[in-house]
């Protein structure tokens, strides 16, 4: 850390005292940033992701216009998936980008290949050390995955789902090929985690989306267990990894038990009751509802005030959305949001009151 | 009770001893049996809703097809918000049914009507008189309505929505608003479900399908509290209210405590962790995965089994689905669910071991 000039969220993932909370937003570097709007005028989604010199370009928009405390990579959880050897579009206007080739047998599982992120993935390391070289220190650089089972469902569903049905009738029928696929995720991902890390993530984010399409005991057996499987490849000690389950609150303390050193709430539990639920195993990182920036900067504030409360004086929460910023977000009201964090939290922290 | 030959439902609802867990499924009048889709086709949804034989004539079907605990009436949640001057349209291959007049200012919440369900909603209470009788005290009937946030949620929205963006931007940004439409909304239920309940359903279910599109604080301020006033104006102790707010399992104790006699519980929430967390409260209606019935009938079987294991050897469960059955569920799967919990949960009751 010792040429980073904000620790600040470094130190919080840590659950080190600070004189304020830190702050950033899921999707921080999207759509709703006309800066970032212009570039993807001129570029489509997946030619963004894999041109280094874009990728880190709207990476840094946020931390140059709103004064984020960290940084996170520009780039999407189905390039491993893609990198593995499924076939992925992203058509404008026909929704999220999808596999024109999903997984649908054992054979399919068994074709997909272990990438070697040097080489298939070359293109995420470049910018990430564009980007670390980029900010100077200014803050640190996240990198991220999706989990396994966030990934499998994809592979096999072909795309975002509503019902999910595909993987669900394949988890219940024959669980046996959801595990040896897992597996296999877990690998690769395992791999390209590590590989983000050496390129100079300062931390990382795995991202399990659609953990929350299990019951709960599902939820540990097929995704929880492979994220654990995930954070056993990684280098111990090196940077902090945050995990992200969305809609699994039934399982905080499990996943604090994972091995994680953040865990991500989304914005369906209270982060009181998730604070004294993980206790001291974990960091937490949350929780406002993405959709109080549409309400006023008053109303933000209220908001923000309550979530500081909620967790209390305590050391180890970066603020962030409970769920990605949404598209239609006016800027103004994304940064009226990190503002009042950075204004109200110091009250909150007890070096600063006896500073 | 007097005439009634199969009490088992009713009974579990007021948490007395049973000797086998009584079972129905949401949904279970719908598009995966054979003989509804038979009547569907010659039918549009809207007029099967209002025309009491049909609607008495599917709703029948699972009772006979199925041999579940109860029958729920068939309707919809959105006919109450059409009598109160919305015009509904339902039309074929585009989604659900939608609202061509939403809601988007005082004004338009200033015009709706509170409707006398004796005349604008008759269809519904002839449908309960004329399945009374047609079921003869087979099992009890069941009538439901949505939450009042539920429905607001639809009203604003215009239909179902991902993200509920405009409903919640006017909660908020203009909360005062959203709570006058739920009184308004909560005043026609009441009178609505009280109607009901006096045209002979010997049990409501009120379904708070949009509660979980809410943080906790904001679940309990706009949505808790509407059903609770709905609860408030029905007549006390005349027949059990089951209140299931989808994806609420963040505030169970608070639903168990709102008055509620049954809590249904979605499969997100582990049985055991929920009866343990809701005590004797409430009776609690739930909750094996939909999905689950895409698995052959031995897999079924011990999904139902852990379920029952979950809960324990306790009064007070109503074995269902923990979500309406998917319209692709194969019937004979359907059916081994309902065979199942059926077949293994008598040896979880204790009036039955000791006979």
């Amino acid at each position: 850390m010792s040429d980073l000039k904000n620790p600040l969220f470094l130190q919080a993932c840590r659950r080190e005292p600070v004189n304020r909370t830190p702050v950033w937003m899921m999707r921080q570097a999207g759509r709703y940033l006309p800066q970032y709007r212009a570039i993807r005028a001129k570029n489509d989604f997946l030619t963004m992701c894999k041109t280094p010199e874009l990728a880190s370009e709207v990476s840094i928009q946020p931390v140059d216009i709103l004064g984020v405390d960290a940084c996170i990579i520009f780039s999407d959880i189905l390039v491993v998936p893609e990198a593995m050897g499924l076939k992925l579009v992203v058509e404008e206007g026909k929704g999220g980008p999808r596999f024109t080739n999903p997984i649908r047998s054992r054979t399919d599982i068994e074709k997909l290949a272990i990438p070697d992120p040097a080489r298939e993935l070359k293109f995420v390391l470049d910018a990430i050390r564009m980007t670390r070289k980029a900010l100077d220190g200014r803050v640190p650089l996240i990198g991220f995955s999706g989990s396994p089972w966030t990934l499998a469902a994809y592979m096999i569903e072909g795309g975002g789902s509503r019902t999910f049905r595909t993987i669900k009738e394949m988890l219940y029928v024959n669980p046996r090929d959801v595990h040896f696929l897992l597996e296999k995720l877990a690998e690769a991902t395992g791999a390209y985690l590590k590989a983000i890390i050496e390129a100079g993530a300062q931390a990382v984010q795995i991202f399990d989306s659609w953990g929350g399409i299990l019951p709960p005991h599902e939820f540990r057996e097929f995704s929880l267990r492979s994220i654990r499987h995930v954070l056993s490849l990684l280098p111990t000690r090196s940077v902090p990894v945050i995990v992200f389950c969305r809609e699994c609150g039934h399982s905080l303390e499990d996943i604090a038990e994972s091995g994680a050193d953040v865990v991500g709430i989304d914005w369906a539990t209270d982060l009181g009751v998730a604070r004294r639920r993980v206790g001291s195993k974990a960091a937490l990182q949350g929780n406002l509802d993405p959709a109080v920036l549409y309400a006023p900067p008053k109303t933000i504030r209220e908001h923000v005030v309550r979530i500081l409360e909620q967790f209390g004086p305590h050391p180890g929460h970066i603020f962030n959305l409970g769920h990605g910023i949404h598209p239609d977000t006016p800027v103004d009201n994304a940064k009226a949001f990190i503002d009042a964090v950075k204004e109200e939290s110091s009250r909150f922290h007890a070096s600063a009151r006896s500073s």
